[in-house]
């Protein structure tokens, strides 16, 4: 059973016996990790608008949208959320100076974080250098803006994931990711909790990919997501009723 | 029925009564205009190793790679079969900018020829003129070499067909494509016909996307379509015992 309330201006739900305040401030605490995205190859430029408004209005952690909607957002946000943007995305078998292109001209945009796909057929075959070079040549170009590397978990074994992790740790970079969405499955907490025991305490750890509800957002901070990938936490969070004044 | 016989060399499927004559000429035709494609973002060197070999032994139209192989095909195939890559793929939303580096790197590399991917957003918000200019600054980029647009037909209605299909002969490419392979649908017989009809005199048609059997290769050339991506044509064409010498 879900009651929703409208108090102080900001959309409350109330669910299950949870108590209003203490629900409103655990939902606070995932929405300010969450990546408010929107990487469907239909996507708008008014979509992407009312992205950038949402994010504004809720406080999620960034937006997180095509390579060519960030000069768009970065005029939208007006440096007030970070805009995220994606590298070699979504299959990361792209030349490497090619992604390098592609992560310069999202900083010249304005992007402020980078979503980076790991080329996983190198990983499969055990080069595990040219992945982490790779990284480290992205990182380097970032510079102190945030880099996330995606390693598609769901096409990896549990010893590839361990060597993905041991590439973006040694490669310096800011997060390691589940998940593209575009692949054979989404973020796992069995997987997020994996990551996070073997990467350095230095990097941490985005859950993306099929995360649709409040409650399976949750799961993956409790299993140790630092931020997530969410394409509709809006509805998720109960938050479609709230306007921007 | 299907009765598998070794003549020659080349193996020959007899089936349904068709002579063995005529089946072998008619598929022989079909895989002369089929791109051996392996575009799986698990892809490693071995695979792509095979994948040329297999190119050299049945006479396809080219082999069709992530741009990270581009460079170990072109010596592979040692000019006897043109290299196909992919550019913008499979979301087609990154800067033009960028699709231009990733084409030159390819062209560099020994491609021959470039799948595209147009910026869907933009065509169904309506701005055509984008789709076209960016498609004709691909092909003056490429030159002689031949630039196959992917449209991706199952996100588009049919008036949104008909636009792709006048940007793509106005910016004055090669081919019209339907199909990733990578979004909700493949290509369909009725889309084939749709953009054999609406493209200029001097733009082929090149279907792809969920085209698995023999059966489904001939029914997409006989809707209109002058090439064909498949992933599975040597097991589709029972090639598969055939070994190069």
């Amino acid at each position: 059973m879900t009651e929703e309330m409208n108090l102080g201006g900001s959309c409350i739900r109330e669910q299950d016996g949870v108590a209003a305040g203490t629900r409103n401030a655990t939902d606070k605490a995932i929405i300010s990790k969450i990546d408010h995205t929107l990487l469907a190859p239909t996507a708008t430029p008014s979509q992407i608008i009312a992205l950038c408004q949402e994010a504004l209005s809720f406080g999620f952690a960034s937006v997180c949208v095509p390579p060519r909607y960030v000069e768009l957002c970065a005029k939208q946000l007006g440096g007030n959320i970070p805009v995220c943007t994606v590298i070699g995305f979504p299959l990361g078998y792209n030349a490497t100076s090619v992604k390098l292109a592609e992560a310069a001209r999202a900083l010249t945009d304005g992007a402020e974080e980078l979503d980076m796909v790991i080329h996983v057929g190198a990983l499969l075959m055990g080069d595990v250098d040219s992945v982490r070079e790779e990284i480290a040549l992205m990182k380097k170009l970032a510079g102190s803006r945030i880099v996330k590397v995606i390693v598609e978990t769901c096409l990896l074994d549990d010893e590839a994931k361990m060597a993905a992790c041991r590439a973006v740790t040694d490669a310096g970079a800011d997060f390691i990711k589940t998940s593209t969405g575009f692949s054979t499955g989404g973020a796992t907490a069995a997987d997020v909790a994996l990551l996070r025991k073997y990467v350095g305490s230095g990097v941490r750890v985005k859950a993306s990919g099929g995360i649709r509800t409040a409650e399976q957002a949750a799961v993956m901070v409790r299993a140790g997501a630092d931020r997530l990938g969410m394409s509709s936490a809006v509805s998720a969070f109960g938050l479609a009723s709230v306007r921007r004044d």
